[in-house]
Order: structure tokens, then sequence, then C-alpha cells
């Protein structure tokens, strides 16, 4: 069975329609008004909760914001790029402020680094790509917990709107985890409520993937409680690893390609990437290939073609056997190369003075 | 049996003899040059965990320093002010650097204050309450967690030192708790061993009436685990009651004289204290009256007669029948409106910049 928490994705194929279920949320198809935005054409976007009540404070003109959050293990790759694609276009679309939270804290408290000063510098690191990505500087709060501490502030007001045995329901923690984990959402939900918090009730969209879910419910469960407006959310599909397999990760050696990846490496990981074709290039030509399967063409479509027919084409033209794997993967690692080599400089620009992007307490 | 844990204690007699084996500490006893300090020389502390490797240091001159903690639920009483009257004394005979520490977070999650609001008017209150009882304000830190939520930090940073087992066998907590008093022990630890995170390894004494015993027991596990020299501390009985009872604290209705009581209703007060005394003056002038018993007695010697020799006139004279309750209690009660009408305005000039004096991110 397809295992999925917010510490852990178990590595086979993801049945999306069955996770609609079994997390009670509401497929996307349910709205009918969806953003222009690629995420949503292409089916990435695949379960809600309250988003329509968002898009309609939206209309109305009522106060909105965006909040979502990176764990601090190390560089962003091209998974986290996807998935921050989308939330800046829905900045863009929307011009909305955004809160990104980098939780450098629950990277240490589960060894995912080993120091408080290695997941600083992977904040840092990471607050630098995510401008670098295209958020508006000017609309956009980046907290790291240990530069604003005063989180744990917030985190201690919501805390008697929850209990222990909950965090067990939700999470399944058992007690030889140390109480930093167990702790740990409960700054989850503050993160997801300091919007609220700061500038006033209003409606909040959370944009992540699946696996967090049990974060937002949380967080969904305390703002009842707490007085605040229960934050929507919109959940998203996983980008598929390198070698196929549920998700692109870090924990998954040999899955990612990380966005401070050496260009010239970069190409060489993408022509081992998995395809849909034949064992033969003659083969190929004569009974196609299978575009469902190729993540070469999973990535071609979410990072470097915008334009629906143009990626349809593509998609019909390997279906077909007009385009080989070859060529597919030299046109992935044309574009991740050119990518990643104008990429690189600006994150080092933003780098010099990543600090002045930084929430301080 | 005597209930003692850092959140209630039962109101009984205690046989501090008998939680020296309980608790497995050592007996002050067992060090032979005490600090001529009365509370040492009228055996308040009863009984300790490395005193001895604590006064070694002072005496080969290595760096050592105090720190202990207050819980913000209300204004400081007479209990409190016996306690710290023995820090104070400890800071001015070795000239030795304070930390205090005020605990709103835990005063706020376990319900003893509805809001941080409150908790954090307490904090302020009690600070210069603190900085009125005569700690040096040049070589005392204090602490409010709300405003140097840093401590975050370093609680995460020893939170992987130890699991939510340990916690649960040394607090006995069960999961109808809040996610804030679980993560409170560390928080804890974290005001123990901050001394030494930012100073460096050195030698602290962290001096505690018993009931705190298991935050030591704790943090001494973790200390040692994460390279820090493990807390020194001293137990402190408690002050008893005005009725009488196992300590005076705020959560035993009509037991404490608070420091912002008006000071004439502190009069009143002293004259409702428990006394040794017999039914009438013509029986206590006969048979006497039994010091150990009165309160009255037992808080002039704790807090107004210095002099052991006065003291033990008193004392004495009480036992003979020669002095009665009525001038006990009219001694008690001068002495305690003389104290607060001349504390009560240093209190208020320190408030006026309390800010100044506390620790910021």
């Amino acid at each position: 069975m397809v295992h999925i928490d917010p510490f852990d994705v178990s590595d086979e194929a993801i049945d999306y329609s069955k996770l609609i279920k079994e997390f009670g949320t509401q497929p996307i198809s349910s709205i009918g008004n969806l953003p222009n935005i690629k995420h949503f054409r292409r089916g990435f976007v695949f379960s809600h909760r309250d988003f329509d009540v968002f898009l309609n404070a939206i209309k109305k003109g009522d106060k909105t914001s965006i909040i979502t959050g990176i764990n601090a293990s190390g560089s962003l790759h091209f998974g986290h790029k996807w998935t921050m694609d989308l939330v800046i276009a829905l900045q863009r679309e929307f011009n909305l402020p955004v809160l990104l939270t980098i939780s450098d804290d629950e990277a240490y408290v589960t060894g995912k680094v080993k120091s408080q000063e290695e997941a600083l510098e992977n904040s840092k690191l990471i607050a630098a790509q995510l401008l670098a990505l295209g958020f508006n500087p000017n609309k956009t709060k980046i907290l790291v917990h240990q530069k604003y501490t005063k989180i744990y502030n917030l985190a201690i007001k919501l805390s008697p709107r929850c209990t222990m045995n909950e965090i067990k329901a939700i999470y399944g923690f058992d007690m030889s985890r140390n109480p930093g984990q167990w702790f740990y959402p409960i700054i989850q939900a503050a993160d997801i409520l300091l919007p609220q918090e700061l500038e006033g009730k209003h409606h909040v969209l959370v944009p992540i993937a699946i696996d967090q879910d049990p974060h937002l419910r949380l967080a969904r469960d305390i703002a009842e409680r707490a007085g605040y407006i229960k934050p929507a959310t919109i959940h998203m599909k996983f980008l598929r690893g390198l070698k196929g397999g549920s998700k692109m990760s870090k924990s998954k050696p040999g899955s990612a390609i990380f966005l401070d990846e050496d260009p010239k490496k970069a190409v060489k990981l993408c022509m081992q990437a998995l395809t849909g074709g034949q064992p033969t290039a003659e083969e190929q030509r004569r009974l196609g290939g299978d575009p469902d399967k190729s993540v070469v063409i999973e990535y071609l479509g979410a990072h470097f073609i915008d334009d629906d027919n143009e990626f349809k084409k593509l998609v019909d033209d390997y279906r077909s056997g007009k385009i080989l794997d070859g060529e597919t993967k030299q046109l992935l690692a044309r574009h991740v190369e050119s990518f990643l080599a104008s990429f690189q400089p600006k994150v080092e620009e933003y780098k010099k003075d990543i600090d002045s992007y930084l929430m301080v307490d």
C-alpha cells in the first residue's frame, strides 16, 4: 500500500483519486473557474479544501494571502521548483502577499541535518533560490524559524487549543521521538496562522504537496478553535523522481536534480532519466513510446514547455514514434543546462545580502 | 502520602529527610564548610547535588554562575522572597553572575494565566520585584521567555538529547495535556544550560525548592549528553503558608502574603497567621507556646531577624511563655508593614523602565 505522511512517502505509483477519498478532500474538478495557470490546466493540482471560498474572497476584493513552507534539509530540486512555480504564478495572477516559511528546526530535530548551523546555511541557500525562482521580493516574506524565534510565542498561544492525543492521532508518533518532533506540528500550525495573527483575520491559501495535508488538518482545527478563518488549501501531485517512483526527493538517492547542481552534471543526470521508449530506436520508431511513463516528457512539460499545443505535439510525436528518447533527453538536457546557468548566478546575487530578506524577531 | 512535583505540592507537613532518600540527593550536612548565610545556618537548605563541586570551583577561582527561575503566575510572595534572599546572599558572598528566568510560557500553557499578555505583565512585575529585593543589576540577567524567544533555539538544539519517554517517566504527563506543557521541560533545561551555552562551559548552581528537582534531573542528564558541566543544585525547604500547611503558594488560597499586597491588609493577614500558642493568654504564660508550630515565629526568623542570638532568644521566650502570640503577631505585622512600605516604591521605580533590564533576542 502506498504510504504517505509528512515525513515519508513510499516509492510506488500514487493513485491520486484514491487519496482524495482517503484524505477526505474535494477534487479540484469540483471548481468551475480555475485560474489559467499551467499547473491547473495540466491536472497537477488535483484536490483542495475551501479553494472555492478563497477564490470567491479574491473576487470580492477581500484580504487574501498565501503561505507555504519548505524543509531546510538542503538545496531545492526541480520537484520543489515545480510546486514553487505554481505559488509564484498564483502570486502574479492575483497580486498576493506570500509568506514562505523554512523549517530549519524540523530539519534538525528529525535528523535531516547534523546541526542548527547547517540548517541555517541551508535555509539561506533556499531563501536565495526562492527569490531567484521569481517570487516578488516586495510582496514576499521569508521566515526561518531560527531567525524568527517569535514563532515560538504563537505556537505557545495556540498550544492550549489542542492536545497531545490529537497530535498522536494525526501523526502517529511514538514516545521514542524527541520533544522537538512532537512540538513541531504546533510550530507548523503557527506558521500557517501567522499571516492572520500579524495582519488580522483573512483568507489564506496554503498550497502543499498532498503529504503535508496532516499539518493542514491540525492547523484548520486549531484555526477554528482560536478564532481565525480556516485556511484553504490546494494539493499538488509530486513530480516523479529521475528513475520514476512516487516523487523527486532528497531522501531517495538518485531521484533528484538539485537547483545547485553543476550544469554539466545535470546534463548527465537528464541522460539517465526514465523514458517510456522501446529497447531499440527501430522499435520505437515503429511502435512509438509511452509518454506517461517518460519522466523526461514529464519534466519538459512541467518546467520548460509552457504552451499547451506545443506540449501536446511533443506528446503525440513521442507516442507515434516520430520523436525518440535520445531527442527528448537532449531537449531536456539543453533546457536544464541553460536554466541552471542563468539561475545560479541570480541565487549568488540574492545570497550576498540574504539576511535582509529574512523576517527578524 | 505527601505529593511533590513541579506542578503540585500536597498540603501536609513534609518530612524533608525522607525526601532526600526519595529524590536520591545528598544531605547538605555532608558538606563541612557551608557559606555563612542565614538560610544555611538555620537549616533551610537541606539537600543538594554537587554543591561541594560548585564550592570547590569557587575556591579554585574557576568560572561560576547561578541560574534560577520563577513562574509568571502573578506577584511574588514572601515564600519567593525567602528563597530569592538566599540567591541574593550567594550572589553577594561570592560576587556571582545570576540569570533569573521567568517562565511566562509555562504559566500560560498550564492555565495559570488567561493570556500571554497577562503572563508578560506578571513577568514585568516580577522582574521589578526581583531587582527591588536586592539583586545586583550589573551582575544579573533577567530572561522572560516571551521576550527572549531565542531560548526556543537552544531547546531545539537540546531536544534530540532526550525522548518523550524520558519526559513521561520524569513528569508523569498524560496525552490529554497540550504540546506546550510537554515541550516545557526542554525549555526549562534550556534555561538551566543557557549560561554555559552563552559563556562557555562552567560551574552553574541552580538553587531551587525541592518540588522543582525533576527539572534539574532532566537538565543534568541532558547536560551530560550535550557536553556541558552538570549543573549543581541546592534544595530549599518551603516557607509554610499563613495557616500552616506545606508551603506558601498562590494556588493555596489564603496561604500567601504577596509582595504587592496593600501594607494595611498585610497587617491584617499577619494577625490571622497560625501560631503555636495556647487557648488563653493565661495558659500560654503558664505552659508556653510551640515555636515550631508558629508560622509567625517562622516568618520573623526567615525574613526579619537576622541575628541568630536574637532569634534564639525570641524562640526561647516564646517557648517559656514570656512572649505571647499577640506580641509576636504585632512584631511580625510591624516588620511586614514597614518592609512593604519601603519595598513597593522601589518596585515602581524599577517598573518604569523594566524593559531595559530584560534580555532581548
